[in-house]
């Protein structure tokens, strides 16, 4: 059996017609997408006639050499990926973009995220004498299509696209067209832009567009796919069974700051977030607000303006860093954190310090931190969270999903402020974090997808149904049955 | 000929003196070294025997292998290093500490700095017969003091040090005893520390020291060199010539910020400079203070908070790039600078920005920043810097060194505010920065060496003398005639 | 389309059941079978509980470090596979065992031969809906297998050995048993063997038996197929439509000289056919024989014996060459040639010389030989060939498969004589080379394949039948008119 | 203190001036003399104003890269280098040619053979301050350069050649010339060839003259040099106290068979050793004759044509390993052994073999061939060796130099028989050695150096002398007691 962590992916995705250097502007699309994933790269090139790849393992600088690079540069059209570290399967040959030759034509694809029936959908297809080569979900789309009946290429896969399940994004290139698609929640994201030279561009986030001096055009909204071929773009939808619920976690932690998904730049919201944090738990008798690198910065600046606070940098993050040793010693390993991440003694010393975190997930990094700035000779440490309690195992594309490795799932914040050593502890409440994004009224949760912090899945659970039901804490499930008015809030909860 | 620029090298130091992880430590505390430099890297470890070394190119975890480190695991001293990229002299036999095996002795040495008498030195010996093997300055002392007469080693190396000249610090292993060494004017800095169980270590910042949890002792002082053995740390001075002087570069630009330089705190000292520079230039009209990532983020906040003003994250740094493949086309090359740092639209546009970066050097940078948040839809922006006009080469180690490539050798802050398409320029004064760091009232620029700011070189200029008069530019020539009161201020100017 | 070429390959394959060192012994026998490939190299191990595999690019040492061998040494069994280099099908998803973990089970498998029936069932599946993930035929044999609705495991790789055709082995492996299976014409060799302390081996050639000081229990013939699990060694049919006709090539060209393919030593029959050569063509008034090195040696020696003239090493092959540069001119390309083999002056310097080699494909490396001994000073130069005329393409699994290239499909000896600038040339008959070799008189051409030498398939043609009817070349066709001989001669001709 | 052994280098060395492919032809001329050393390999090439240099460890292909060598592309003169693997020393700063930048020229150097007076020049070196960078040999001659007060560089190269001691052989390249020197007992060879071209080039052996389809010009004398530059080609002598004495193991072992050194072929030399063996020590009754593969089957072929037996191919070397694990156990390195070398079972089968090998040094690897021989069935096994007993270690560029190490310095041929489990053994005696190769009627032992078989030092002992007389074991106090003869034999022994 799988283990259900392995399977989840957070990546990114890169996609672009008919530029003469299509495979460069991929690697640089990329370079801005490295945040999503850093254990590899791929590139898959087309020319019209034939469809070549290039990839590798690590970051993208190491995946793709530039010699690799050049060796695509006759090919008019790109999809590139980049791939982050999960714990299993870290071969080579799970390194996308897939790409495949058939008899009849070749196709490459790519995906971000996680398909929640991918596991039934493969032993049904292997039941049928399919075989599958890496253990990627991607893979199955790419069957599902080959075994349609379908007239088309195009109706094949909007007919796989129908049957997958969970939050995915693809990109896909046949020496016709580049596709996109968004799954039926527009829970992970992928956007279309243009260039000033008039050709469109895919992208997970739009600080790829950024990154080559584009225009945004618009997102792909909750179960839309594109085509893009030499007519131009083309935006249809292959269901109409949907519900908008944006990845909250996509603009906690995982995206540029830079980086506007559905309307809503990043850091802005962060920002906001930090200043909802500051209104609905103030410590406002500190000296100073101390962030954590990088991604907490943003709320930290948000926290302090709204308390009108100094906004220190308190702790120094090692920007060389990308992966250290396993140290041989317990004594080694303490100074491991600290050769990531410093305390600046002279600034933190005799000070009381509000520290704002984007989360707490298992609780062992934040931990940590409050030990460092103690060490360091900070007096009181008040944790404020820019983000509500993480108590529920994410299956749609967050590499966080078991309920055991959550420390909300299982103790409360009183005692986790005890278990971290803080003087106090405060989360943002799920309705500010609602309302600090607030994308779309009309829908559940304002269109976002809040699942770790409500245990509301808007796709659905699927293949992980029995486990996550098997496995609930005696907090999960206390709070599923006294938060009722969740899924009650607008009479049209996803489940 | 040699070239000027490629002498000069910005490195790291780290020396420890019997610890049974010697090599572990060393090789964390230039993980937190690593800023100074990142073309190679080595450490040479003793066990009273024997020194055996491992080194190599690239990032810390790129040059030593975790097998490499493995197999110093049981030598109980060790020196390492990190060594900056200067345009040349990139083999391996560059990098450093340089390990030396004599009939009699075995040592390893260090170094961080530039020696403005090298080349004559090293002529001369050659002339003797000496030869040399790599283009470093390092190789030099050994030369000097294997040539030497005196009784002892350490006799050997004070008089060596005494023929040497410009801003350097040393790091030096026996079989017998740690050392290490300061100019006579402490332009570069080495300090010392304590770990908790006792050792003594040696470090060119204290966030080394801080990363093993380690006390700071003290800095060593204009002249002083450090013997560590087994009796114990001994400070002695080789020379009573000397001139306070350390490096304000160190404090701008170099050091990280949770470092403590003479007693002063990088970040506080930053952030200090960031509102001296707020009410020497303000920019009150705006609408947001944005630091250019990651060196100026300290000021900025402190211009901000001097000012009202709110702190945005305005640009965007990729974190992944270390370095990037040449662009083939001038398009792609435009391109190549948004991979590396990113203006957030959303945040930018329509706005009035004050843009605080930490030095012009030869303009360019600052000149496509500035495109960058013009191209994002920025309305004006204010350039602010927070060191003052640099119109003079160093030769003291920094990697910035000929006239020609300072812009501000030729133009004044007017020509420069239209060539980077600012709406206004302003720079921090000479007075500003001495006032905001200020070390020693008693010794000439507070105890500061402000040489590319003022022309005057506190340990004068030697082999460089001639080609520095013969280059001189008329602004230059212009500031030196009219500005006598820095060189007379306290009746003890340096030249 | 396929181009024919590309799909051939002559590969070596190994296996071993129940042993402590499985891996390690896998390894020792594919060294010494690295002469069948060196494109690549792969290892799979298996515990009884799950299938794991290591593989590489090029020679065994490069492709699997020890590292990777380490990694496997708990698995008790294990298959292992070197890959011969076609120029085209180059990247790592190509090099074997291919390794598949489908919900049920995992297999893993590797091949030597070619499948002249792979492209039609490579169609017939993708139209199916089956996807193929490298360009190998050997993909094709596990996809029948899981297609297939037998029984067993067991049942449906007989069903699937019964659908392929051409001449081919393969090694299997699964937690429960090694399976190894040769064609129903026992054109390529598999061996059993057993180590001294009591567990059975496969190996394509005998000498990675007796590398692991084993003992040769038997070859396994046409059309029968080997099961080795727990309770021993079962060899069985899964087909008794068999003619036995074994590549003679084997004999002439690839096997080691140690090794011996039914019953008769390698080395021993090159030397006969060297013999029989000096019979049929002798030279007698030369001052020397010399062969080409390194598998023309000992035909050489049997020719010299015979007419009781010198051997001698008048050509000396640079042992440490693998592959070189391509070089930038003609000029250094001429000189290529002689980095790799050299003519010893002082032997051949005014000699009249016998040159053995094994065979003549394309004449330019004969050419090339020839010259290099006339430039050294040779007086006459005899080539004959231990083999007879190369007419035909094989495709049975050897890399030469086009009529364009071989020289014999257009050029009588006569013609190749003056192209290669020889005083002679003579090559074994076909009766000499079967009465030389001489495996079974019950079967046609004595139990040998001589396809290339007669026209002859014993297997059949399939997917290449009309390729290789469109493109006969007028001697091909005169040839097959006039030795209808060869096919009558028993009653029982192939075809 | 330096253990002797790791001194100890067998390399080879090519040089050639002024032709415009000056880096490749380098490259193919190091190709023909890589048995001569594969622990590394490098080119320094130079136009007239400048030197450049590629060096890398492992065989010639992995040392430098294409890459590496295009970069050498447009250099007019080069000097290249291969290094034998001795036990230590290993790292890249040890691999030849070396090259120094001085402050008024650049000269690369490198180096085959050993200096018996280095340890001794070294400290002398460093007692006056001199610096050494690798622990070879080679920088003890560009320190004795750049130390003279000669006029000239040619003048200082002419005293520091009559100061160093021992069998050595130089190649120096400056941006002027290309100089080549030889020993003055021209132990180890050097040769000079021209190029159809024109173009002059130094080699160690002449078959990387051949490679080029050059001419041999002259072998390098004793205590000559030779000066190439655009005046031509110039030899003279730098001592006139010179008694030749070419190592007789450059003909029994080291070079290839083509190189004639001398104007004895080397090939030819050992196939007469092996008829003079056969004269002295016949084994008529045999069955057949073997030789040990590839260095022993000129001598075998020889043998067995004077004694008219067959010769047989009866072992066969794997041809695609350098270099194999360690394997973990003792049955696995046993069987190491069998991958390396195999014997052919249905030749040795109940035969009577006479094993023909080159030499006996520990006696090791004969003992395991001749139990490989016995294991696969031989019946009596008769070695033969085509050299004497090698009793004493060599000084002069062997890697073979301790006492301790030599089987014959402790035990007579019947003792070392039975270690081996022969049935008989029989060395070429000295006088047989001396006459098979006859190059010098005039001087000692016919030209040779013989000191392996002798214990008479041409060039005397040096650093080696104390240690030597001290480790004289029994057996080689009484050959030297009892052999008197040999240092008496034409009145002008060496010592």
């Amino acid at each position: 059996m799988y283990d259900y962590k392995g399977l989840n992916e957070e990546c990114g995705l890169f996609g672009i017609w008919n530029h003469n250097e299509a495979a460069h502007l991929t690697y640089m699309g990329l370079q801005s997408l490295q945040h999503r994933g850093q254990e590899g790269a791929g590139i898959v090139a087309s020319n019209n006639e034939e469809l070549v790849g290039e990839r590798g393992l690590g970051l993208l600088t190491e995946a793709i050499s530039e010699q690799s690079l050049e060796s695509l540069k006759s090919f008019g059209h790109a999809i590139g990926h980049v791939r982050y570290a999960t714990s299993g399967n870290k071969g080579i040959e799970n390194i996308q973009p897939f790409l495949y030759h058939f008899y009849d034509m070749s196709v490459a694809v790519c995906h971000n995220g996680n398909l929640i029936n991918a596991q039934s959908l493969r032993q049904e297809l292997e039941e049928q004498g399919s075989i599958f080569h890496s253990s990627s979900d991607t893979e199955v789309i790419m069957h599902l299509i080959r075994k349609s009946r379908a007239a088309t290429f195009e109706e094949a896969l909007k007919e796989s696209l129908r049957t997958i399940k969970g939050g995915f994004t693809f990109a896909l290139l046949t020496k016709d067209a580049l596709y996109g698609a968004v799954d039926p929640n527009a829970i992970r994201p992928l956007v279309i832009g243009q260039l000033q030279t008039g050709e469109y561009v895919l992208a997970s986030e739009t600080c790829a567009i950024d990154v080559l001096g584009g225009e945004f055009v618009r997102d792909i909204h909750a179960g839309e796919y594109v085509v893009i071929n030499d007519e131009g773009v083309r935006v249809e939808s292959y269901t109409h069974e949907t519900t908008t619920a944006i990845s909250a976690m996509e603009y906690i932690y995982f995206a540029r700051p830079d980086s506007t998904i559905a309307g809503k730049n990043v850091h802005a919201v962060r920002k906001i977030t930090g200043k909802r944090l500051a209104q609905e738990s103030p410590a406002a008798h500190a000296d100073m607000v101390i962030g954590v690198p990088n991604s907490s910065l943003s709320a930290a600046t948000g926290y302090a303006e709204e308390l009108n606070l100094p906004y220190e940098m308190g702790l120094v993050k090692n920007q060389y860093i990308a992966r250290t040793f396993i140290q041989p010693t317990q004594a080694l390993r303490e100074q491991g954190v600290r050769v990531k991440l410093s305390a600046v003694k002279d600034i933190v010393h005799g000070k009381n310090i509000v520290l704002v975190d984007d989360s707490i997930v298992r609780g062992t990094t934040c931990k940590r931190i409050v030990r460092l700035l103690k060490d360091a000779g900070a007096n009181e440490v008040h944790v404020r969270i820019a983000s509500p309690e993480f108590m529920f195992p994410s299956f749609y594309g967050i590499d966080v999903s078991t309920t055991a490795e959550l420390i909300s799932a299982h103790k409360s914040p009183d005692e986790i402020k005890t278990y971290i050593g803080a003087e106090s502890l405060a989360y943002l409440s799920v309705d500010g974090l609602i309302e600090s994004i607030g994308i779309d009224e009309e829908e559940p949760y304002s269109g976002l997808c809040v699942e770790s912090f409500t245990g509301d899945y808007p796709a659905g659970l699927y293949d992980y149904e029995a486990r996550f039901n098997a496995n609930l804490s005696e907090r999960q499930q206390a709070f599923l049955t006294s938060n009722k008015q969740y899924f009650d809030r607008k009479g049209n909860q996803y489940v």
